[in-house]
């Protein structure tokens, strides 16, 4: 599912990865997280695809939001877990989204 | 591949994709404008995954190097092309990335 245009200006997080050879529990973790993610505050919604690598973008309405996200104590064990099973490499980018287009076929 | 770190402030162009069922010459064409996009000034990385959706976000140094990239003769064609075969929807995002992380296992 791709997102619906959103009003700017809000606020993505892009996490591009890489992962392990072995990521068993993975998908489990990731979709617990995904969920986790949608009753936060500020939460605006999220867009993932995968094959050689990973990119997931959420999309928040404040700084103070995706903040608050990252110090949730159950992403925060999720995230040590990430990095000593599942992540071989990854990149983590907080930006503003300041315009949006969309298109949609009839 | 993922990008490495870049220095922010920067822009990233988040183009989210859901393809038609008739995906013929697509593949090609979007490696085409790949490989045409790295030619472009300021242009700083790409970054691709699909499954369900595709995401791809391309990097830029600034809002200028998006609209010129946006106004290239063969992309224009090639975005036209894109609405009329290939996609059902998208969602195009541009972005100003202030902050990043990033991690690499040993």
């Amino acid at each position: 599912m791709i997102e619906d245009q959103l009003t700017p200006p809000y606020y993505a997080v892009i996490f591009s990865t890489v992962l392990a050879d072995d990521i068993s529990g993975y998908i489990e973790e990731a979709n617990r997280m995904e969920e986790l993610a949608k009753q936060q505050k500020g939460y605006l919604g999220i867009e993932s695809a995968r094959n050689e690598i990973g990119i997931t973008v959420s999309y928040w309405q404040t700084l103070e939001d995706i903040s608050a996200w990252k110090n949730n104590i159950e992403h925060v064990e999720a995230r040590n877990l990430g990095r000593e099973k599942w992540y071989k490499k990854y990149q983590l980018r907080i930006c503003k989204v300041e315009r949006e287009y969309g298109f949609e076929k009839n």
